[in-house]
């Protein structure tokens, strides 16, 4: 198998040329033709950012809505709200339209509906509908934006399909972060110990991730349990870590706007023999995600493959969902490995392998990896979890 | 002026009793009946915490919908991906109900409808569709629920009225992470010194708010630059600091899920006099506001009231169309202090006062405080800023 371990080098650069939003753009506007749309709307963070390079948290404010329109061709157009306008003319963008926000009786829909006007005429406008998918502005604004323009169509095929395969430029922000996250799990066991409550020990990982040079720690969800995890998607609470314990950690770190998001199981001082089955179990189930996880396979055979090593050991089920999915500037893209999800797998998709399994009532365990699909096969970008569950 | 000084003192509780998820929901019902619904559909991460207490960073994953259905009488219902149930069967919701997600081809949808159906007949339903809001699932099963239930009527004005004032319980949490922000502004001159990139004192920033006991900060914006600062809402660079820079900073970190929102200006070394001065007009402007800022007023008047003294400090104006706005579990939350927002101020609002203005082209300067209003006037909760720009 070509699972290279990689390890973080040199940071790579901020942001990226001009000729990767260029491609972007091209390749949105073949597709747009080939759909009969005279232009593509967007309205969310990685959307936006995808299309121009803007970059902020603010959009955690939920008061202004933002959009992009991209045009049959040239440049796209960013229609936001003035605050925006130092930054957004700061990015590859030429045309900035701003309006004062906030400003509820019209919230930038009428500057927008000039937009489309001007750049599409009567023409059909792309809007991604589908799954995975919301339009970040208010429903009634939306009304407004359909009753003017009868022919708004779902665009998510495009968005899609252009976000699920990474440049080489986003690869190399996802392979540092996730180099820095396994640093930060390597040094797990100097600083964790039983005693220390559940909040303690997300902090001091959480310290540990920003030290390595992680941007920011957005997504942090772990537990405690004795002998065993019920809930995945937790918390920290006051709980002290007692012996016997077992801990997950998941984290979504970012580096430059790109996500790592991979867990880690420990066990403190000793562990049943059911929970290190169960984690040889998952651990198995990704070697053989790996060895599935190949240009032209599909993301159902990758879930089948972990599936089988999942059956063959007992596995009781699991509230997932899924058994990973893809990994970009959101902590979760497109596609997802499911019984049904059948998206052919392409080179430099980035992905995870996310097998889990409850091995006894209650009792969970999940392990995840992230790599990058290569012609040959899967590359690395988490550090290999150990085939055996550590023991702190 | 009552502005009694807060020093950060005991750590709230976590969590709120089921006393005060009762009462919002209660409040809610009250207003449903009056509004002739007879149910409240909500989909938002904040929306869905109000009513169930269900906390999780997990909704940075866009693939899957989440739903609370709030009915006429009784609790709400969570109907969720079971991914989430173990989570949601921990807080005071009783009826839970789940399905496999990610299911593109029906997501929830019929269960939700099932259960529309279920609590509501043919009545009508409640959704935010209004400013600041937005409809966090796929716009095509959006298009969906509105195929079947034609009297989906507007609930922006419900989830506004309930969500603008806090109770003590809510207001204890923004007075802690408005301490543990006012300690480590005050450890910054400590931290920075010329020299320093950007990226340097950002993290030095974030991790002394960590240090200090936040949970996160997950907004944290800044900028420095020669005499003056164009662009507030910016991410580092790896500009270094030199003498004569204005730095500004202004985060959002967060305790238990609720938001401080403030920013701190600084010169390294020295400052122009235009420089001084533009401070000293947006801290007296913030004097204003906190005179204005009453139950009985409205956001109009203490925009106005700030507005005043900017205007007589030679104001070029600013960009961000509002002088504050409320805080709670979104760093910025409704009403907004601008001149037509006309919101009457109610105790136990919690509010920014933000003043900004341009005092040369490309320059600007913003303050911001948070506040509780009581019967007598504001109390502060962030520690107020110096009367004049501190110098490192």
């Amino acid at each position: 198998m070509t699972t290279a371990e990689t390890t973080s080098t040199a940071i790579p650069e901020r942001g990226f040329t001009d000729d990767e939003f260029e491609a972007r753009t091209r390749r949105s506007q073949t597709m747009m033709a080939d759909a009969g749309m005279a232009a593509l709307l967007v309205c969310t963070e990685p959307e936006v950012r995808y299309f121009t390079g803007f970059h902020t948290p603010f959009w955690q404010s939920p008061t202004r809505p933002w959009f992009v329109v991209v045009p049959a061709a040239g440049k796209p157009i960013a229609v936001i709200p003035s605050i925006g306008a130092a930054s957004m003319s700061a990015t590859w963008i030429d045309d900035v339209r701003t309006w004062s926000s906030p400003q509820p009786h019209d919230d930038g829909v009428t500057l927008l509906l000039d937009c489309l006007r001007e750049v599409a005429g009567s023409g059909r406008v792309g809007l991604p509908m589908g799954p995975e998918t919301h339009v970040r502005m208010p429903l009634a604004d939306v009304d407004r934006v359909r009753s003017e323009r009868t022919d708004v169509v779902d665009a998510t095929d495009i968005i899609r399909s252009l976000r699920m395969v990474k440049s080489e430029a986003e690869i190399a922000k996802h392979r540092h972060i996730c180099g820095l996250v396994s640093n930060a799990f390597d040094e797990l066991p100097s600083l964790l110990s039983t005693g220390m409550t559940e909040r303690q020990a997300f902090a001091a990982f959480r310290g540990e991730i920003l030290r390595q040079g992680a941007d920011d720690v957005p997504y942090l969800v772990g537990a405690t349990g004795p002998g065993g995890i019920d809930d995945i998607i937790r918390q920290p609470s006051d709980r002290p870590i007692a012996d016997g314990d077992l801990l997950i950690f998941d984290t979504g770190s970012t580096f430059d706007g790109y996500f790592s998001d991979f867990d880690r199981n420990f066990a403190f001082t000793h562990a049943e023999q059911d929970a290190k089955d169960a984690y040889r179990a998952v651990w198995e189930a990704t070697e053989a995600g790996l060895e599935a996880c190949r240009p032209g396979a599909t993301t159902t055979q990758v879930f089948g493959a972990m599936n089988e090593v999942l059956k063959a050991n007992g596995s009781l089920g699991n509230d997932v969902g899924r058994m990973g999915h893809g990994l970009g500037m959101q902590v979760t893209e497109w596609p997802s490995h499911t019984d049904s999800d059948d998206t052919v797998i392409q080179e430099n998709m980035v992905l995870t392998l996310e097998p889990g399994l409850l091995w006894a009532p209650g009792k969970a365990m999940v392990h995840e990896e992230n790599l990058v699909v290569r012609a040959d096969g899967p590359e690395l970008l988490s550090r290999r979890a150990t085939p055996e569950l550590p023991i702190i």
